[in-house]
């Protein structure tokens, strides 16, 4: 064939990118190295020894040791569905805390599951306060109370103990969406009895994204086992999950290889630097970052004294053209993330998550940003 | 930390395969490549161009001029689902034509959508006589009729045509399994009159594994359009996907931008070689092995007349231990298949699908497996 001529489509050309946004973040080199070990059958014993690793890195992570700990094969909202489609059987009363996009998200899932969603709302830039959390799973005494742990859409971090306390006081069981907390600050599955607790491997976990870390209890794996009804889905059921990862390791879907090769080198990384050295390195940049603001006279949009460190809402500025701003930021090749639903056009979203949460960046953002703003 | 003694999990340290079982296969040096470029945010200009890329690609390659072709974000199985989950409300009669393991799966994933299903069955290693699929049409009317039309278990390749024409004829939906198929042998979705056909990215497109290529026509949009239900899973509902890679773009969920460089690319290089060569290459390779397999006294198990060039069911001679067979080419960094269900012990299954369909691939196999086999 004469060259490229006839072809639809050229070889990929774009440029380097400072992925600021709410998620993907960069990957290190490690991890993308990893991605070039030779590719292995997903039943080869070599492959067998790596699903073993994940496994045991990812319950570090979750601090978790309840008898399922996998990545799903597929992304965060695999992991939201995957919670919901094992928990839930139509008619189940299902109580969901929401104050953004991803608790909003809950309820949808929830619903196409059959659940009979009540929802606990709160402005978006807030935290859903625990007091009304408990005082509604007392009254409608659901299956199942759901919790964004960070809410990526807002940049809230919300309290979780209590309400997940309470839920198990009343039986309930606890789904929590961890997708940009995981590795990024402490998330303690175990201690605060957490039932179902799903992720992403491309936020704070350092991987490329296409993967859902899952850790689920005991007790949610009892319910599981006690269903009326099969799980309506194939690719999402954790019981035959479980059989691929754990047990007999019969064929059940193909693993995506290489981002599983990826999630191990980026879990491998974590346990290098530690959690408690990876939890202060998101807070010191976080806070580099809010002080450069400052001087900026921006300010954040999310509630004081619950703010994530890995993803930092900033207030627009009267005036000023939020989306111009991003174009700009973007032509210089760094990404932040706009504003959702009724924060649209109101903040941008600087995401500090895994590799991208480093002083240099913050330091490369902050000079960008501000010439953007023409302050 | 003191190296890497206080790790849970070593560096990866395995050795090269050449894959020859049924998927993963192995991934050419340019799609490798492509996985290098700079991560981008799945809403990044760059990012729309390569997905539009890879969706003009995939038309070519599916022979589809349907409103949706996209890659599902998962592996095949959850392109099943995706078919199923979107066409079936419950109580809807599903057909299924099944002669090995993906045409029970396809069975299992109808039931769990709510499916009344049918199952027109044929012994594992022959097809499915399609006058026997078109006198069940008749008599059950289905609302979709379901076939795999290459059963990676059994190597057989499926007659299609006369079912779908049969199928449409009675109004009904036609799904169609080519995971194995796509890119290493004709399929043709406009003119054949399919539906919903789903792929996988890891076997004759030559693509890592982790997603699965789906093409849907203007009746089956129609139909879920027309639904009394939503689609239960969110993260497969076609209407949304169709939104985030056509429309308004908006955000539905995080692509795992990696794998969708790999396909991009890989797609690229099958433009390059052209579906006719790629289909030649294929039987060639199939021929190659069949002429060293019978000087071996080694025979097929599939039925003649109906043989996949691309996935190879060797019948295992009396007194051969098969599973000795399998370890000693492993060791010697060589995969191939097991038999699943009633052929587990009974077959190898040799893959020559994509990248690993090459003549010294072919030669590499034969000269390890006369050895080990003593022959």
């Amino acid at each position: 064939m004469d060259g490229d001529r006839l072809l639809s489509a050229p070889p990929l050309g774009h440029g380097k990118r400072l992925l600021l946004g709410p998620g993907p973040s960069n990957v290190s080199q490690r991890v993308l190295d990893a991605m070039r070990a030779p590719m292995l059958g997903h039943l080869d014993p070599e492959f067998l020894k790596i699903q073993d690793g994940i496994q045991e890195m990812l319950r570090g992570v979750f601090r978790s040791s309840g008898p399922i700990v996998l990545p799903v094969s597929g992304t965060g909202t695999a992991g939201m569905e995957c919670a919901f489609a094992n928990l839930i059987e139509p008619g189940d009363r299902a109580l969901v805390a929401a104050a953004g996009y991803f608790g909003a998200r809950m309820c949808e899932v929830a619903t196409r599951c059959g659940a009979v969603v009540t929802k606990v709302e709160a402005p978006w830039g807030e935290i859903v306060p625990p007091a009304r959390v408990i005082d509604a799973i007392k009254v409608t005494k659901p299956k199942v109370v759901a919790v964004v742990h960070a809410e990526t859409s807002t940049g809230v971090l919300q309290p979780v103990e209590e309400i997940a306390k309470a839920a198990k006081d009343a039986g309930a069981l606890v789904i929590l969406d961890c997708v940009t907390s995981l590795g990024g600050l402490p998330v303690e599955i175990d201690a605060w009895g957490i039932d179902f607790a799903y992720s992403g491997s491309q936020k704070c976990l350092g991987a490329p994204p296409g993967l859902a870390p899952i850790a689920v209890s005991d007790r949610a794996l009892e319910t599981i086992k006690n269903r009326k009804t099969p799980v309506e889905s194939f690719y999402l059921d954790v019981t035959l999950l479980s059989q691929y990862w754990d047990g007999p390791r019969g064929y059940h879907h193909t693993a995506p290889i290489l981002l599983d090769f990826a999630l191990y080198e980026a879990l491998r990384a974590l346990e290098e630097e530690g959690l408690p050295a990876r939890f202060a390195r998101h807070v010191a940049n976080h806070e580099l970052l809010v002080a450069g603001l400052t001087k900026l006279g921006l300010e954040l949009a999310s509630q004081e004294g619950h703010r994530l460190p890995m993803l930092n809402a900033i207030r627009v500025p009267d005036g000023v053209d939020e989306a111009a701003v991003r174009k700009k930021l973007l032509d210089r090749g760094i990404e932040i993330g706009a504003g959702l639903g009724p924060l649209k056009g109101k903040i941008w979203r600087v995401g500090l998550m895994g590799e991208s949460s480093r002083k240099e960046n913050v330091e490369t953002f902050l000079a960008a940003f501000a010439e953007a703003l023409g302050r």
